[in-house]
């Protein structure tokens, strides 16, 4: 039966790489920078978007797609901004893929928009193999969740553009260690960048909004990719 | 494409069963209590089974096996309560199932043991469909997580024996709601045995272990199940 599976797998994740590279061209030509955020449930996805949709608005028109098995809690949470934000409910599948975006996507004018966050499923495993024709992924790591994590789930971080170390007000009250951390992220995917932030106290999000409004501006300068990368 | 998926997913499930069953009798037949810990990435299941390995001896016999997608971190940790432990590493793969525990425990006596502790992936959503043939599935919530993962992610919640507050040590700097938590849980899984606990501090953990205590004389008493439930 393996085989069979692997087969399986290997035309979904196919298919899915099509369509996102679809995806990549029209956020590219609609001029609409495109963050998708991944981590464990809990690291603070929803925090940290709901204070940056605050933050980058009004001066950025700004938009969100939310994925969670069930409930539309976080869309309503993270609506409360003023920001344009609509749920997506994947029932028992454990990552958002290029599919479930277009349709989500459908009604939408993207030419609105200057960025367009998407909060995918809570899970350190499943997102990692779906490019959802994302500019950036970024992969949140809180420090109550243990410094080890880039370890033990290799593949997201190393697929990762960036780590944001989050919920650091809590850092000394968990016992975090931060050079581990750094360590172990640096182990998995050397050289990546690393921000660290609290949604709760503020500390770090302005360093980390204009990090992404120079991303954006970089983006909007570069040719549009011919293929997905 | 999408209803040849569904099937090669229910033909591995039913596997899956079938060989959890035969878990199940022999772990009754050899008087080991077998106990399936699931939760997020970083909800404390490593320290809170260290915690518990070390409360259990020298009066109980037992062991663990240990499932991550790569490292024996966790193997190497927990080994030093004087258990016997052995890692499942599942590369790409987000939970453990009946078969990786049937190659893990091939050259083990279950005879040997009193208690047989199953830590398994990181995931709040591919474990809940794989049975172990454990007889307690304990899902762990920890302060930090937020009270509204049970609703998020109700599959393994409702799929569980028994939850674990996890980390109450970090209660208040988490400005966690006790309350809503527990509602939450009751909601998904009405009537849900709850407990709480700090491995840090050791709050709860001498109730936690006197229940397993009591658990497992209870399966012993029980006859063995004539089928999986």
């Amino acid at each position: 039966m393996q085989p069979r599976i692997v087969e399986v797998r290997q035309g979904v994740l196919k298919k899915n790489d099509l369509l996102a590279r679809e995806l990549r061209q029209r956020f590219r030509a609609a001029g609409v920078y495109v963050v998708n955020l991944v981590s464990s449930p809990g690291a603070g996805k929803t925090a940290l978007l709901e204070a940056t949709l605050r933050g980058l608005q009004p001066e950025h028109r700004v938009a969100a797609l939310v994925g969670d098995l069930a409930t539309d809690r976080d869309a309503q949470r993270l609506g409360r901004s003023g920001a344009r934000v609509r749920q997506i409910t994947t029932g028992t599948v454990c990552h958002l893929d290029a599919e479930m975006l277009d349709a989500a996507l459908a009604d939408w004018d993207l030419e609105d928009l200057d960025f367009l966050f998407v909060e995918n499923v809570g899970n350190l495993v499943c997102p990692a193999s779906y490019d959802l024709g994302e500019d950036l992924r970024a992969v949140l790591l809180s420090v109550t969740e243990g410094e080890d994590k880039p370890l033990k789930y290799p593949t997201i971080f190393n697929g990762a553009d960036l780590a944001l170390i989050t919920k650091i007000d809590l850092a000394e009250a968990a016992g975090f260690d931060r050079e581990e951390a750094l360590n172990n992220l640096n182990e998995v995917r050397p050289g990546i960048e690393v921000r660290e932030t609290s949604a709760r106290t503020g500390e770090g999000m302005a360093a980390w909004l204009e990090r992404l409004r120079e991303l954006a501006r970089g983006s909007r300068r570069a040719p549009a990719p011919l293929k997905a990368e």
